[in-house]
C-alpha cells in the first residue's frame, strides 16, 4: 500500500483523557480512533492488526474442531431469567434497552444462554456429540470505569467457544485440548514467554479454572508466578491449601502485575439443565449435555501487545500480527532515479507475495517518516534515498 | 467437510412464528437459527454464505479505492444531537440505554455522525481528499414488525461506505463509480438481471437518490419498471414531473414489488457542516467537506437471493455464494467399495482447490440425502452410489 493513500495520520500528541500506554500509541500511530470512553474504532491500520490476531485464533479453533457461527447481540430477557443471570443485581454490567414492540431486550455480555438454545434444535442423541461452536462477536459490558485502552472497553470483539460433551470425561479431554491451543495462539501472536497458565477460582464445578495471564505492568490483576514451572495462580485463591494442592511454596513465588488475555472455564451442566439441553445416552436415557466455555478478546490481546511492545514514541510489532511486513521508506523522492528506485523495489517485494507499506510522500521529511515508521511499528525496514543508488 | 462433522440438521418444518419464506428455508436448511423476532445467527453454512457475499462486496470497495475501517457500536448522545437525529421524534428506531458511569448510550443505526468526528483528526487539507472510507458492522434499528426474516432484523450487518470529497464534481464522480461497483456485486452475486438502478427520494440535497431495487413478491417496496431500459423509480416519487424528467412514459412502466438491496445517497454539507469538519482549500480558505454514504446489507442480500432461488423444500444458491462448489452425496456406503470410491473423490477435489460437502453420513437414506442436499442447495451434485463403481 501507498503510505500517501492510506487517510490516518499519525500524531504528536494522544487525546488529554486517554490514560492507557496502548491506546495513547495506537491512536497516535493512526490504528485507532476513540469515540467515547471505552468505545475505539479500528482505523485501516489497526483493522490489519485486529484481523491477523483473529486469523490466527480462527486457525488454532478449526485445528481443534471449532466450527464458527455468529450469534446476535441482542438478547431475549426470558432465557437469562431461567439461568438467573437477568437481574442487575446477579450481573451488573448489561446494557438493557426497550423494544418498540414491547417489552425490554439486553445486550450480550457472553453467549452461553442463546447457544444453548440454539443446541437445543441440533443435538438428540450421544452420537451428535461432541460439538465444539464458537465466534468472534461483540460483546457488551456496562462498565463502570473503562481507563485501559483497548484492553478493557464497554464493546468489544470475543472469541467465544463453547463446547458440548456427553460427559466429565469428554469435557477434560477437550478442555487440555483448548489450553493447548491458547498456548500456541499466544506464541505465535509473541506473547507467549510472558503469559503463564495461571490457576483461577473454579466456581462451583471445579476446583479451578484456567486464566492464561501476561505478565505486564498495566495489568488490573495480581498473580504469583513460579518461573521456574512457567505456572500461576492469581491473588483471588492464593492461599496454604492451594499451594499445597500445587505443590508448591510461597518462596518460590513472586508477585506480579498482569492482563487476562484468556480464560477457560468447566461449566459441567449448569447451563443445560436450566434451559433443558438433553441429549439421549446409549441406553436411550435423557441426560444434560456437559459444556465449557472459553474466551480471548483479540482487541485486548492486541492492546497487551502493544505494552508489551513499545517505548514511548514507538511501537515494535510482532511479525505474525505487524499490519504490513515490509516498510520502504523513501526518502530524497523529489530525485526522479530515487524514486524510480524505491518504486521498483516496493514492486519486486508485493509481487514476491509481501505486504509492502511504501512511504511515498512528497513533501515529508526523512526525519518526519522516521518518527512515523517508529509509531507505525512495523519491524523490518528499507530505506531508500539518494545512498541507496 | 466431512457432512458427518456439520452439527447442524436439517429439519422438515420451520417455527410456527415464521412467515418469511428465506428464513424458514435457512432455518430448514441449518443456515440460521431464530433467537427472538428480527433476530437471527448464522449457523456454519449460513456464515460461509454470509462471508462469501461480504468477499464480493469487500472486494468492489477495495476496486473504488475504499478504505476499511471497523467503528463502534455504542453512540455517544452529543454527537447526534448536533445533527438533530438522536430524538425519538426524529428517529424512531434507536435503541437506548443507560451508561452505569452516568448518562445514555445509543446503538447505532448508522455512521455517519461518528465517522465525521473520526474524520476531523485526519482531514486538514484539500490535499487530504478524497476519502472513502467502509465497514462491515452491525446496525440495531428498533423495528415495530420483523416479518421479513433476514431481510429486515433488528440487528444486522451493514456495509456502509462514506466519501469525503472536496466538491459536488468530487462527489458525483465517486458516487457513479459506486454506482457501477454496486451493479459489479449485484450481478456477482446473480441478481444482476433483477436488480434496477431505481430513482428515489433524494431528500433535500439532490432531486433523486437511488436506490438498488430487486424484483421479488416478497418484497416490502412498489416500484415502477421499465425493462427495456432496465431503469425504475420508486412509488414514493412516481409522477408526471418525474416521469417527464426522466423521459419515460406511464404506458411504458410496469407496477411490481421489490427489494431494496442498495442506497447511495448525496449527503452534500450537511454532517459536515452540523459537526465542523472541514478543509482549508488551495487558497487557504476553510471549506465544509462534501460526503455520501452508500448502503448494502448482505443478510439482506443473502436472503433475497434465497427468495429468488428457491422452491417448496429447495434452495439453488447461484455458484459465487454457495457455502461450497461441489456436493458430494455418497450412497451405499456400507459398501467397502463405494465409501472408497466416494473419499477418493472427495480428497480428489479437495486437493484440486475445491471447497466440497461430502455427505459421509452412515444410517441416513438416500431419500433423506437428496431432500437435505435439496435444502442445502449446492448446484454442483456428485452421486456416488453402487451404480458409479
Amino acid at each position: 500500500m501507498l503510505q500517501s493513500q492510506l487517510f490516518t495520520k499519525t500524531k504528536k500528541e494522544s487525546p488529554k483523557d486517554e490514560v492507557s500506554n496502548n491506546a495513547k500509541l495506537l491512536i497516535r500511530g493512526g490504528y485507532i480512533n476513540k469515540e467515547m470512553s471505552g468505545v475505539y474504532s479500528y482505523l485501516p491500520l489497526g483493522l490489519m492488526v485486529l484481523n491477523n490476531v483473529i486469523d490466527i485464533i480462527r486457525q488454532e479453533m478449526n485445528k481443534i474442531g471449532g466450527q464458527e457461527v455468529l450469534m446476535g447481540s441482542l438478547q431475549d430477557p426470558s432465557i437469562w431469567q431461567k439461568t438467573d443471570r437477568w437481574s442487575d443485581e446477579k450481573v451488573d454490567i448489561w446494557f438493557k434497552s426497550r423494544l418498540n414492540a414491547g417489552g425490554e431486550v439486553g445486550l450480550a455480555n457472553t453467549h452461553e444462554e442463546p447457544m444453548v438454545m440454539m443446541m437445543k434444535d441440533h443435538v438428540n442423541s450421544y452420537k451428535d456429540l461432541p460439538i465444539y461452536t464458537y465466534q468472534f462477536q461483540n460483546k457488551f459490558r456496562n462498565e463502570l470505569r473503562a481507563k485501559s485502552g483497548i484492553m478493557r472497553t464497554r464493546e468489544f470483539i470475543m472469541k467465544d467457544l463453547y463446547s458440548f460433551s456427553t460427559s466429565q470425561e469428554q469435557l477434560d479431554e477437550f478442555y487440555e485440548s483448548v489450553k493447548q491451543a491458547y498456548v500456541n495462539i499466544f506464541n505465535r501472536c509473541g506473547i507467549g514467554e510472558k503469559t503463564y497458565v495461571t490457576f483461577a477460582s473454579g466456581g462451583i464445578f471445579s476446583k479451578f479454572s484456567h486464566e492464561f495471564q501476561t505478565l505486564c505492568e498495566a495489568g488490573e490483576d495480581t498473580i504469583y508466578v513460579s518461573e521456574e514451572k512457567h505456572m500461576a495462580i492469581n491473588q483471588e485463591v492464593y492461599n496454604d491449601q492451594v499451594l499445597k494442592d500445587l505443590g508448591l511454596e510461597k518462596k518460590d513465588l513472586v508477585e506480579k502485575k498482569s492482563i487476562e488475555v484468556g480464560n477457560i472455564f468447566k461449566l459441567g451442566t449448569k447451563y443445560a439443565n436450566a434451559l433443558g439441553l438433553t441429549y439421549a445416552d446409549q441406553q436411550g436415557k435423557k441426560q444434560d449435555v456437559v459444556m465449557g466455555s472459553y474466551g480471548i478478546g483479540p482487541g485486548r490481546l492486541m492492546g497487551t501487545i502493544v505494552e508489551l511492545n513499545s517505548e514511548e514514541n514507538k511501537i515494535t510489532w510482532p511479525k505474525q500480527i505487524a499490519p504490513f511486513d515490509v516498510h520502504i521508506i523513501g526518502v530524497n523522492l523529489e530525485d526522479e532515479k530515487v524514486a524510480m528506485k524505491a518504486k521498483e523495489e516496493y514492486d519486486k517485494l508485493t509481487a514476491s507475495g509481501k505486504k509492502v507499506l511504501f512511504d511515498d510522500r512528497e513533501n515529508t521529511s526523512a526525519g518526519q517518516k522516521f518518527a512515523d515508521a517508529d509509531l507505525i511499528g512495523i519491524s523490518e525496514r528499507i530505506i531508500i534515498g539518494k545512498n541507496s543508488l
